[in-house]
């Protein structure tokens, strides 16, 4: 079983950091899983302009294969605008109609302001559902005050265990999926 | 007077249509009015990547200031994934706080679907008014099939006219705005 | 295993007709499971004012009580200026925080257009979600004339095989969290 | 021209103080204005059922006059599970299409975490616009802690001048609307 983080986020290291750290969140429950990070830093992604995607550049066939082939994900974005971040947003564009069916597809945020708290809510979550992505119930958001300003690291525990609980849910419910689709 | 529409579409031509047919409904109301077409087809936008806006390309540096410049905004937007396109998202990304704050900015937004009728209300408006800019009452959600297929021109008479008032409307608020200012 | 479907309808009889499709549905799929509509219709629900339930009306209690008390809900609602009933909303603010982890909640709503196809995405899915409902991917809307005018019955096949598909969806996930709360 | 400010809460003082504030504001920007406080505390609204309004209680009707018959309102609601309060949602269902036309509609909140700083951009903005109300740029979030806890009356200047500034503001729209509709 494989676990696709995406990390949204063209500055800064929290968002790809908090993605990171759920995917070791992962493996340390089950060994078996296989993860990898996309961080969208690392790629340059074309802009959707509707043509199917083998017109698009080599890094946005290779993200967009990825996604497609992982069993389960998780979306990570920073608060733009009080939004998700426009780079997240036309990675998105890029997928078919209901390209998450059977993938359980998770989300963190991370913002400056607890203002922010419902950005992913309203403005990610039904995106991915029209995806028909099964959206977990315990997506997390983070103040950006939850990172130590010189390792980077979160040293904030109950985020910490927030991204834990959040990596158990995607694993137990895509478990489940898998399953039943196996059967 | 100066109305700017932006066109975020980087497909087909019934976005930046609608929002041709508004500056001309602009321009008809008041012939002192002047306005400007912002097709985000015409410009290669840079990704926001958190840098100053110095740092993007020409056209990001050029886009941005004409909306700066703008008394009043109009911005339309296609519907992919239930959502307004990623390439608008960044535009806007790119935005100062309180960008738009004592600008009209309307919306218009085209789509296959009358079930994405409400997503301009939940996707677009906020992001309008974390900006501070004043969303105006009639703000026009177009069919696809209001264009006619051959000469891509808008072929339904209420949405005319729904474009129409959303014109009036954008430009009686901004008028009232820019009085108070100098008064 | 208990489903308990909600109409949040006071008038007619759509919601109502809808839920109790999904709860015989559901029966259908499992013969072991229980079903019990709660048509808000039959009780008299006092506003909720902050006071702790027991302040309440005794059919507040009843209701709260069976809610609480179900394995797994759906929840139906007519479509009132855009948004979910009030009459439902208030019946939601009875509930105690994380009133529904480890329940699945699932939407139905009715409503004269296609226009409103999103409320539910917009004005009761964060509400579940905030009470820690997992919503699965599979909410229904129904047009008001998917139902025969006469009957009351809904005509639509494609209606009533997305309401087969809501309430398998349900029992599904319900199943899962059930076990692995047992093991 | 006369303001009306609604409070939607059933319980507690804050929200009433709030619209207090607002509606003293508006009086002290413009002697000449009219303004009352509908507080849902003293009224007893019918659940909406569908039929027309004759047919519900006194207070139902007289509650519905007064808002119709205001030029411009300001709705007050505290935050119930991430959402309005029920008893605010189920008054807003009596109302007939477009019963806003021609009305500013501004908004007040309060909440115990900004958490919930989003929902009434979310949760009421789109019902009142649905209603096609006004809804001004400088709507007011009040963390509940903004409230003296023994004199119930808001001691945070900033919020103070916030609730000031939305006077300002729905007076100024409201009398250009009246202006143009006079004219």
């Amino acid at each position: 079983m494989k676990l696709v983080g995406v990390s949204g986020a063209l500055a800064g290291n929290k968002t790809s950091q908090a993605i990171y750290d759920v995917l070791a969140a992962a493996r340390h429950l089950d060994q078996s899983i296989e993860t990898e990070l996309v961080d969208l830093k690392d790629y340059d992604i074309s802009f959707a302009t509707g043509a199917p995607v083998p017109y698009y550049n080599d890094d946005t066939w290779k993200v967009v294969d990825k996604i497609m082939a992982a069993d389960c994900l998780v979306f990570g974005t920073p608060i733009y605008q009080a939004s998700i971040s426009g780079a997240l947003k036309n990675l998105l564009d890029h997928f078919p109609e209901h390209a998450f069916k059977y993938k359980v597809t998770g989300i963190v945020a991370t913002g400056w302001s607890e203002k922010h708290f419902l950005v992913t809510e309203y403005q990610l979550k039904p995106v991915l559902s029209y995806l028909k992505g099964l959206v977990p119930t315990g997506n997390v958001f983070i103040q950006n005050d939850a990172f130590d300003i010189e390792s980077g690291e979160l040293v904030d525990d109950r985020v910490v265990k927030r991204l834990q609980s959040l990596a158990d849910e995607v694993l137990f419910w895509q478990k489940n999926i898998n399953e039943r689709r196996k059967g």
